[in-house]
């Protein structure tokens, strides 16, 4: 299999989606074909051969060939003609905005580009943290409690300690924990300037926690349950160690009930919205309750270091992707008007 | 001003754009750019003087330039050079699949070309008549009683009538009234041909229905109410004259008691997420309670005929576009490591 990997993109994770890109190289058999989208939102085919972070802090990424999108994939020019770059599908890899929030998503299926990650409209429901929440709770997943604020409010409801999040990043950037009123304020103000919403939720002291990565082809494939190690929160730079992770992790001491539990609230979060996607679901167990936390659409590595046969998930899963709908458009509208005004 | 009117697309409504388009050209002030999107996805700038519907169900659009979609806009080959099409924002006038689910809205998001239209993630929200609810009521907003059947399911539990919608059409394709058991079957099936999930609610037999436009710039901008003329639904044809209207329609008989509700009800829906956009709320009111039915966020023909002065609307929403944040990517994570590693 030749799989097409995109990412970088325009988000505060532009450069762990690097380092995620460049830990695919030691982990999927078959060839990679790397395809950059850098700050200005340009395409560039990277010689796999090339692939270091240090390639694209230099900026010398850019003497690699420019890319165009159009129907039917990535373009490169050569001479006089435009050349299709050759794969068999895409791995959307670009963490963050543009890559989780639907916009890659959106290309890649306007130009009908098979690809594995979460569609536009699966995007959207995870990207925002409050529309995961209505999703969840309408399919019976139990989320964590909230409220959103909205810029310039500084008034919460929900007792202390809380944590606030922006309500719009795909990762640990902008959140912090508030154990009293005091800090309230600063920390609004920290998550508002990545967003105009904001979200808060109970911080929960000491709460269990499980990560359960998966995807559904001809049927689900799970990866092992894992007890992420524990920090008050994982922040940007320990959240790195998760974006390069290439060695399997232990299977959490949980029993088979649980288990299966978590596996149940998982396929119920799936569903039809995710299909074609890797995802990570992180959950809090309360009092044997299982509570979504977190829906990560396009995980660090893709979670790899959770799955038993991450290559073989990977194979089964691009051979099942969804396939749009084909829809015909034929005029018959239009001639019909046109033989009704020409009577 | 310059606008590019972006119509066509891929979907059931493909051919209601280019009326909605053509209709646009009697109502706007300025120059209009026409950027036709094919049914293979291939974006064509069409001469204004061209534009008539024959041109596109004749196949002839094929003779005008084709374009290329790049950063900062669309771009048309001129002998060696490409130069980019000139205007001052876009309007997204492709009704349905393409237009209204997220997918052309992530295409000038990400190209960052300015227009007029929902963002991705309020396309995706609309578009998906579960995801609106779910959306809605979080607001506090009344919506019609529901439930979701998956395909392959027949067992509904609101009472007959009800009214069966595929969940992700932005039309009334596929659509049907069900007044007894014996029907159901069908009108499932039916709707099973244009999505794996169904929407059933009950069926409010002459309830009353008004339809409001709107848009936020520097202050909300409201169209007159309406109240639609009474069929049990518009089917496609019917609903074609919505897309070709550019007269005004009569002010529906309500009290301001009233209107102030549908109005509040609207800036709830529209809040945030649909900033960029002009839309049409259509709501239902039962013993004077507003219940959101639906909600537009490409209306045919942009409900210019509810709009007193429907230019100077576009104009002011233009104007007032939101903006993307600035993310700056400087490296210094990477350079971080690099540093690490150096020591």
């Amino acid at each position: 299999m030749k799989i097409a990997i995109i990412f970088g993109a325009v988000s505060y994770e532009h450069e762990i989606s690097i380092v995620s890109a460049i830990a695919m190289k030691s982990l999927l058999k078959g060839e990679i074909v790397y395809i950059f989208c850098d700050s200005n939102r340009e395409f560039y085919h990277i010689p796999t051969a090339q692939i270091k972070s240090k390639l694209f802090s230099s900026g010398d990424y850019k003497k690699s060939p420019k890319l165009t999108l159009k129907n039917g994939g990535f373009y490169q020019k050569s001479l006089m003609k435009e050349k299709r770059v050759d794969f068999d599908f895409a791995l959307n890899l670009s963490h963050g905005a543009d890559g989780e929030d639907g916009k890659i998503a959106s290309l890649l299926e306007f130009f009908e580009i098979p690809f594995i990650g979460p569609r536009v409209d699966a995007s959207v429901m995870s990207f925002n943290k409050l529309f995961t929440k209505l999703y969840a709770k309408s399919l019976g997943v139990e989320v964590v409690d909230f409220e959103v604020l909205k810029k310039g409010a500084y008034k919460i409801s929900i007792d202390y300690p809380v944590i606030i999040k922006p309500l719009r990043l795909g990762s640990s950037i902008g959140v912090s924990i508030v154990r009293d009123a005091d800090a309230l304020e600063y920390a609004l103000d920290v998550a508002y300037e990545f967003d105009d919403e904001v979200l808060v939720e109970p911080f929960i002291e000491g709460v269990k926690e499980y990560n359960l990565a998966g995807l559904k082809a001809d049927e689900y494939i799970f990866s092992i349950v894992e007890e992420p190690q524990k920090e008050t929160f994982l922040d940007f730079d320990k959240k790195y160690l998760d974006f390069s992770r290439t060695s399997q992790v232990q299977k959490a001491d949980i029993d088979s009930y649980l288990e299966e539990n978590l596996k149940l609230a998982f396929q119920k979060v799936y569903g039809r919205l995710f299909e074609g996607a890797l995802i990570r679901c992180d959950f809090f167990v309360v009092e044997g309750k299982v509570i979504l936390n977190e829906i990560n659409p396009i995980p660090g590595s893709m979670a790899n270091y959770l799955f038993t046969d991450f290559n073989d998930a990977i194979k089964r899963l691009s051979q099942t992707l969804p396939q749009s709908k084909k829809i015909s458009i034929d005029y018959q509208y239009i001639h019909s008007i046109q033989k009704a005004k020409g009577k």
